[in-house]
Formats: C-alpha cells, structure tokens, sequence
C-alpha cells in the first residue's frame, strides 16, 4: 500500500501566501486511488465478533517520519471514504470535503497525512450488513451482522492506522456521526489524538432525532420487500428506504434554506408526478440513496447512532474525564438536528473540567448540512484551527473602527491589561468574560503559562481566538458562566465589558462563585472632565472612549467608582461575601495612577474582587 | 334539530365573578349529542361537484333571538367535531377543548351559541373520500372524491349555519388547519364574521410543511395494501398511514417538550419491541390513529393544506383587502410547524392594510399542539379576545413594581399623554411604540374615535390591550416598524421608551417614514438637578424616575433635550426631510411647564417632528 495517495498524480505546489479573505488559486489534489485495508485477524465488538474485516479508505498527503502528521477524516451517516480528488478523468464528482482538503487548504495536504475510511459497518466498500455472510458467502450478513456502535468504527480506524505506520493523530475531524466518531476517538485514545475538531455533533441524541429514525426504520421494516433483512440485491425494500431517507432528508436542512431554494415553486417537468418542486426534489434524493445505500446497514446505522451516548447515568464529565485532546466544537444556528445547544453541552462539560476545548458557532442557512457547503466562513474556522493565522491575518480580524490594529505590543499600553497581568500569578487560571480577540490570554499563556478561557459573541473575534490556540467560548457571558463550577477559575476578568450587561450586580455576584478572585476594569463614568461637560453643556459626552453621539450608540450601563463601591457595600451587607482588595486608578490619560479622590480624578478604574 | 346542542342536560349558572389568576369551579357542559346536517343538494366545489353532502356537528349554548351570537369552531387537520362535553356517561372522554368551551369559560356557552362541525372531506361523519360512493354506494368515493380545498370546507359551514338559523358569525376560532379556515372565513365572508381567532396557523405552507407531507403521502402510496386507493375497510394501507400519522406526530411537538416527556428513557414494557420510551409512545400514536383515520382522507386533506395559499402571485395584503373582521393572531414560540413568523405574517399583512389585528406569542414548550393544551396563559389570552377583562382584572395585569396601578383616571395625570392627547386630532391613525397596556392608545378610541395600533414586546401587557379592544403587535418594535408602510400612520408615538433603543437615532427616522408626525416624549437627563446631583456625588441618581441602583438597572440610552436638538440637526442636514414642531417642556415636577433653558430645567420634553 502506498502512503502517498492520489497526491503522487497531483502536483502539490506549496501555498505560503494564502490569505484569509483572498482566494488564491490552489493547486487540487488531482486523482486519488480506493484502498483497501484487510485485517485478517478477529475484531472484537462491543456486540459480538467479526472473524475479520475489511475498510475502504483513502489517503491524501504524505506521512512524515514520525508518523505523527496524520489527519483522520470522520464521515456522516451516508456518506463514504471520498473525501477529495477524483477518481479518475471522466468521473468528475470530487470527494465531499474537496474544498477542504488539499495543498494549501484548511486541511493542508503539504502538511498533513489525511486518511478517510469508509467506516465499520458501512456499505461502500467496508464490511458491513450488505457484505457477504462468512458461513454462506452467497447471502448477506444482513441483520445478522453484529449491533455495532461508534466505538467499533474507532477500534476499526485504529487497526487502519496502525497499518499505515501512523503513530498518532493530529487533528480528528468530522460533521454529525463523523463528529461523534471524533468525541469517542478522544475518549477512547486520549493519548493516541491531539487535536480534535467536532462539528455539528450530538453527545447523545435527544428524543426528537431517535423519533425521526424510528419513523424511518418503521418504514423500511414495513416494507414488505424487507423481509426480515433477507431481501436480495436486486428486489429491496426500496420504497420505504426511499421514505426513510426523504424525511431524514428533510432533518438535514433548514426551514429557511428549503424556502429560498424551493418555496412554493411549481414542479414544471413533464411527467406531472409532482406538484411542487420541492416533492421531486425529494423524490429523486430517495431514488438516488436506494441506488446506493443499503437498508439493512441504514437500520443498524441509525441504531448505532441513537445509542450513541456520551452523557449516561454518570454523565459527560464523567465520560470526558480522561481527555487529553485539544477540542474545537463548530455547531450551525440553523442545525435544528444536532442543535447548537447538544454541541455546547459538550464543550460545556469540558470547560468543567478545565480541559481544552473552544465553541464556534456559525450562522449559516443550511441547516445541519451547513458542514457540506463551502463557505468562506466555514473554510477560514477550520483553518484557523488547523493552522492558526499570521499577523496580517489576525490584523484582519481584529481592526477595529479606527482603522487602528492592536497588536502584540499594544498589549502593554492597555492600561488594564497591564495591571491585570500584574495581578495574574504564574500558572493560575483565567477566565476572560469579553475576551475579544484573545490578546490578553494569549498573553498570559505566552508569559505565566496561565491557563484560560476566553468569551465573547463575536465570531469573528472568537476565530481569532481558535487561531491564537486561545480557549474561546462564543455565547452569552451570562450563559457560559451558569454552566461553570464555583470556584473552577483563579480570576475572572472584565475588561471594560461589565457597561454592556443588564443587571451587572447580578452577573459580577455570579462570576465570584466562579472565581476566587474577579478583576473588574471601567471608565470612571464622574470622572471630573465627564461632570464638568455635563454640567456645563448638558450634552452626553463624545470623545475617544465615549465615540458614539447619542443617537448612533448601543444601550450602555456607565457607572462610577463611587457606584462601583457602593454596590461593594451593598452586597456584601450582612453576608460578607467579598473584600474588595487591590484598586488601581489610572488618571484621564489612562497612563498616570492617581491615589486621592478616585471618583473625581480616576478616568480609568480597575478593582481587584477577593472571596471570602 | 335542536339548537340548545347537549346544553339542555347541563346546567348553565352563570359566572359572573371568575377572576384572571384564580380557577373557580366552573359549570361543566354535560353530556352533548351528535347531530347530522344533511344538504340534500349540489355543492359545486373548486374542483368538482357534490350531489348532496352531510356534515356531523355539535353544538354547545343557545342561538339568540337576532341569530348573532355563534362561535364557529374549526378543528384541525385529524380532529372532529366533538370540541366540548362528554357523549355518555360511560365514555367519560372530553372534547378536544373541553377546557375552552362551557358556561363561565373563555368560550361561555352562557353568551354563546357554539358549534363545531366535522369539516367536509373529512372522515368523522361528514361527506368526504371515506363515504359511499353514490354510483355504487358498497365502494367507498376513495380517490375518486373531489381535491376539495379549505374554502369548499367553509362553503359547506355557511349553509350548516344557515341552516341552524346563524344570521351572523361573532367569533370564528380555530389552530392550525382550523386558523386557516377561520382566514378562509374572513376573506371569502367579510360580513358575515365579526371577529377571528387565528391559532398556530399559517397564510400557506413552507417548502418544509409540504415537504413533510409528501413524505407521509409517499409512505401511503408505497403500501401495496393501498392499492390505489380502493383498498377495502379492513384491509387499507395502515402500515404507511401509520409510519406517515408518526412522522406528522413529531412536527407537532417540539424538541424541548419531547425531552422533557421521553428523554432517552428505555421502554420497560413486556414486549421488548421498542428500546426508546419515544418509540413506542410513536407506535401507539400510529396505531391508534390508523383505527380512527382513512388513508384517502388523510392524502386528500394534506394536499388541501399544501394548496391553501392566501399569498399566492398577488401576495396576502391582495387577499385581504376586503377583509373586514378583527382579528387576534396568537402563536407558539415553540411551533415549529406553523413558526411565530408564518403567524405574524398574517397581522403584518392586515396592519398594512389598517386592518383591525392583534398578534400575541405564548412561549409554550408544547410546538405546534400548543393549542390543544389546557394551560392559564392560553385561556387567559382566548378570554381578554372573546369577554374582555374588567377592571380587577386589568389591575392585575398592569400593577407596576411600585404596586400602584393606573387607572382611565391616571392617564390624565401622566403629562405626556396629556400633551399627546392634545396634539392627536379625531380620527387620526396612530402608532403607539412601547404601548404597554393599551391606556393611551384605548383613551384616544374612546374620546376621538382614533385607530390605534400598539407594538408591546410584554405578554401581558398585550393581552391587557387586547382585554380592552386595542390593536396590538406583541414583538420588537424595529420588526414591527420595519414591515409599515411609509405614511401609513398620521402619528408614531414613543412615550418614554426611546432610551430603550440601540441606535435610537435611526429608529426615529425609521418612525418618520412609518408616521406623518413623531411625538418623543422622554426624561430629560441634563435636568439641572441630575446634573448638580452628579457634580456633587458622582453617583448616579436615583429617584422615582430613576428607581434602580446602577447594580439593577438595564441598560440605557439616556439623553438630554440638547443631545436631541443636536441629533434634529445633525439628521437633517443636507436633507431637511423633518421639521420640529412643537415642544413641550415640563419642570422637574412634571405638572408646571417651562419654556426657557429646557434643558437646563426641564424634566420632561415632549417633541412633535413632523416630516416635510
């Protein structure tokens, strides 16, 4: 077996200057070869036993010496090996991920070793219920083929593997069932994987998606050419696979996206065998997938899947308590199957921990399928990823309206930043609630070898987070610390982000459960020049920190250092919950501090929170 | 016939003292019978022709002498007629809104005469694929019966109604297939219904709903027991009906409320057939509903809903432009069937025409069968549309914190308002963003016959302005602005609710293309006593019109009579699409006015812009 794949064919020219926001002409991973991993030696299930087994697979890229560059693709519930290239001149339909891999891509062919199996139990070229049965080679396994689950795809991977030398994963990838086989790949092999990138998957699944797999497996059991998983090649249960996969169909997209692209349009074909169009769209994707799929292995498939359960009776932290890999959780905000709520659990659960993990979440129309479609968005996550960025290309992330790019240097000039790296002791651990860009835990981390965490809403500011390897949670602040432990963190930071919440008693309360300490940071709102023009001209102030006129800016709740201490007071009146400990107040040039008189005479106000 | 329906063995006292908030115990209709209305003559469909027909109803309360008081319920898709009551002593099943429907109840049986009919096509007892065919009665009509659509459904209620001595429809009510022929109703006979109670509906179906129903269709048509619709009663297509009943019974539902019930719960029965809790909970929807349901009906009845379409080439406002009902719109957020935004279509449609609308959104976790719960928040809604509320009531739903509450008396008292009143002509259309209750906009109909409309993002507020007759849209106010038409209203008004806008600028100017003239009412920050107290404190100030401490609050956008001054003239320059009108300033005590230095010592600025 060759371990260069199709890429000998191919001419993989390196891309050093791609740029996130261009599309450079890349060079494509050109005719790619099927092979075939036998083993020839029993395979334990987790439900019984194969005497031996084979997986279809392909490879793109080179394994390096070590052994260590490989890159393991995970596929969805229908899908197979052909992850890119072609398969020969006339076939010109490219593997699913095409755009995806390849040299200078994402997934960098240059760099990576990629390997994609058609997996255990599946019925493009691996041993599944559709291969013949060992003791009577002219019938299937059928439903006599044991119920295997996610975890025997992953046994299965491995024996692949380890055929082709590869000592180690880099990165695990896959969407839906493939991003389960990457969460049971971490669980499983927590040394063997170093990075795994989880998309639109489930830890286990809820009611409503077991619900629709019952109706589909309900329809090909009751299709009388079933007969009992005995039916012959020719004569299967094709009507009610055909049913099965036209509703599961439906599950993978969107409302929205099914609406723009079929409507309410009339069917104008011929035959008059559909009113709309959408109808003969699902029409002719059941008689595609009967031409190609086998019922028997849609029925244990979608059993392994709804049996698929990371949760448990003990729990996902339980099960995710051995984890070593570093985890990027990317969900869609249309994938109403594997909601973006089932993919922050798992995240969640992680963070919990204190493991490494990060949560993207992209607004695509796509539905669940929305981690097929190439979109500029989707490419430049993966990519961050998988390669992080360069400066000019955080630059891009991170301008802000000014035109001004804060860069590793103008860390120090942030006046809080400084102080609150001063506060910060080496290896303590951070959680950044506004983290933007991540510039202050990359910081951190680079300098005290602190571990952190970052939030923030933005995506983009989020991504550039995932490319400086910083910890990044893109959610609700108020959302992401309910799902923390008390006490989880050293310090949680607000840096000049507490003016943007509603009730912020509440939320600096809520992050001292979470933290032992809390560093709070804000522009002194009666700061003695705000008072003066206030008083003087009765205008809101407009200046540097305070850019928007009235009538172009967002809802803020500013405050003072007075405000601030008396909330101090206030909440810790009869409890005595927390101390306030260090305050450094930095004067109206943010530069000088100032002792005496604070409320008047501090610009900038920065309070260290101790619990008691 | 008689028209007393079942009530003749009930007991109908009178309720005249039920509170919102509490349950008293009501009357219950009793035993109800079964009637049978039968038109011994043709009904020309859209598609065909009926020689004679029957429709199997009842009816609850008693017809009043005029003939006006009926209440048209509409069942939905599966449902029948029986809607209240119990049909003997031994099947103690209730109708399917028992909980609606009686003396004393939302729907008082004491006020109303209330009739709910099996809907023509369908197979209860009234004419439709699972009758007799007439040329030869021993088969059944199958296939062979009409594509008859909603509105053949109404044609045939208006000559049942006409028959019962119904000169006039007082409310028509229905969910979901039901809401769409209460649309029907009010398009196709504007005078003869008075109001319309639209639940979880839809003016057409999405690509998704359609989608969804060929899938179902498709798993009947692939049963072999089909048999092109002529299967006999015995032996009909009831493993497709089934799988597609199953399939249809998961989009009624939602996620939430699905992994509430089920979970991943094992099924522990005997029989070993199901391993989900959700699975069997399926299989017994299906068979139940494959005992009670025809095949053919459920085809016919599915392609009647995907072909219902109010908007079609000319879209909704064409369709309803002789509409001349009023109209509440009530939808789940949880619906995922028929969404909250397929709802509000219909009342944005109706507002562009100056329609009388309301929309109100209950967030039930139940999806789309939302309607069919008996829940506190959903009678309360039904009721404040159908009896109003009186004003116990309505104190309840407007007490404030401060647990005063305003009164008709109050409304003078409020200075703004005042000066709106003054300002606002007889007859005029207003827009009222940030309504609450309804006060203002219920004041201005009673005194000058205005028509108003109030966008409230609160529930119970806008169930108080429905309880009182005013239009309201319950959601955000830049969504409801944005579908308005340009100088649809003579007057948009925001009493005090503009520092609670991001961006308020451009919602003003917004306001300006909906409203000839803009009334801006709002607490003037730079009122001299604010800024002398912020001078001397550096604290931010709390009073009435303040009452929360900074660590409460929600986010705000405060602003002065200046700030607004300079935002007039910033937004005019160049263009000059608006003038300032007149101005009203109030003193600190919000009663004396003042006309020098407002911003200095006003407390209350009250703006007309009006657009040139």
């Amino acid at each position: 077996m060759s371990d260069c794949g199709g890429l000998c064919q191919a001419n993989p020219k390196v891309m050093t200057t791609s740029k996130i926001g261009e599309s450079p002409r890349l060079e494509e991973i050109g005719i790619v070869a099927e092979k075939t991993f036998h083993h020839p030696n029993p395979l334990v299930l987790e439900n019984g036993k194969l005497d031996e087994f084979e997986l279809r697979y392909e490879t793109y890229g080179k394994l390096n010496e070590n052994g260590t560059n490989c890159v393991l693709i995970c596929h969805a519930l229908t899908g197979d090996h052909h992850a890119a290239g072609y398969h020969n001149d006339k076939n010109q339909k490219p593997g699913w991920w095409h755009h995806l891999i390849g040299p200078g891509k994402p997934i960098d062919t240059n760099l990576f070793f990629v390997v994609c199996s058609n997996c255990l139990g599946a019925c493009s070229g691996s041993t599944g219920p559709a291969s013949p049965f060992p003791q009577s080679p002219r019938e299937t396994y059928g439903m006599r083929f044991p119920d295997f689950t996610i975890a025997d795809m992953i046994l299965a991977q491995k024996l692949l593997l380890k055929s082709l030398s590869v000592r180690g994963i880099e990165v695990v990838i896959g969407g839906s069932m493939g991003g389960m086989q990457a969460l049971q790949w971490i669980v499983d092999f927590p040394d063997f994987v170093k990075k795994a990138l989880v998309i639109a998957a489930t830890p286990r699944h809820s009611a409503q998606t077991i619900a629709f797999n019952e109706v589909g497996r309900r329809s090909i059991l009751g299709d009388p050419n079933w007969e009992n998983g005995k039916y012959s090649k020719e004569s299967g249960p094709n009507i009610g696979l055909a049913v099965a996969r036209m509703m599961a169909h439906i599950t993978y997209l969107s409302d929205t996206g099914m609406e723009k692209k079929f409507g309410r349009d009339q069917q104008s074909d011929s035959s008059n065998a559909f009113e709309f169009k959408v109808e003969s769209y699902l029409d002719h994707q059941g008689r595609k997938f009967v031409d190609r799929f086998d019922a028997n292995t849609y029925l244990k498939l979608t059993k392994a899947l709804d049996r698929f359960d990371l949760v448990g009776k003990e729990g996902l932290e339980s099960t995710f308590r051995d984890v070593k890999s570093k985890v990027l959780v990317i969900a869609f905000t249309s994938d109403w199957l594997y909601t973006p709520q089932q993919n922050k659990e798992i995240v969640t659960a992680l963070h919990r921990l204190g493991k490494v993990a990060s949560y993207l979440e992209l607004d695509h129309m796509h539905g669940h399928d929305s981690f097929l479609i190439n979109s500029h968005e989707f490419l430049r996550t993966v990519r961050a990823f998988m390669l992080g960025m360069n400066e000019n290309e955080l630059r891009h992330q991170t301008e802000d309206k000014s035109g001004k790019s804060p860069t590793r240097y103008d860390v120090k000039k942030e006046a809080d930043f400084k102080v609150i790296d001063d506060w910060v002791n080496p290896s303590e651990k951070v959680l950044d609630l506004g983290c933007g860009t991540g510039l202050l835990l990359e910081y951190l981390r680079d300098t005290k070898n602190v571990f952190g965490l970052g939030v923030d809403f933005d995506l983009k500011k989020a991504t550039a987070c995932v490319a400086r390897g910083v910890n990044v949670y893109q959610d609700d602040i108020r959302k992401v610390l309910s799902g923390l432990k008390d006490n989880s963190f050293d310090w949680v930071i607000f840096s000049r982000m507490v003016e943007e919440l509603d009730e912020p008693g509440k939320v600096i309360l809520e992050a001292l459960r979470v933290g032992k300490r809390v560093a709070v940071s804000f522009v002194n709102y009666a700061y003695w020049k705000n008072r003066y023009h206030f008083l003087k001209s009765g205008v809101r102030i407009r200046n540097d920190v305070h850019p928007d006129s009235w009538e172009s800016s967002n809802l803020r709740n500013y405050f003072s250092v007075r405000d601030f201490e008396l909330f101090c007071k206030d909440a810790n009146r009869g409890n005595n919950s927390f101390t306030i400990g260090r305050r450094v107040f930095h004067r109206g040039d943010w530069v000088k501090t100032c002792k005496f008189l604070p409320n008047l005479r501090a610009g900038l106000a920065i309070y260290e929170l101790i619990k008691n």
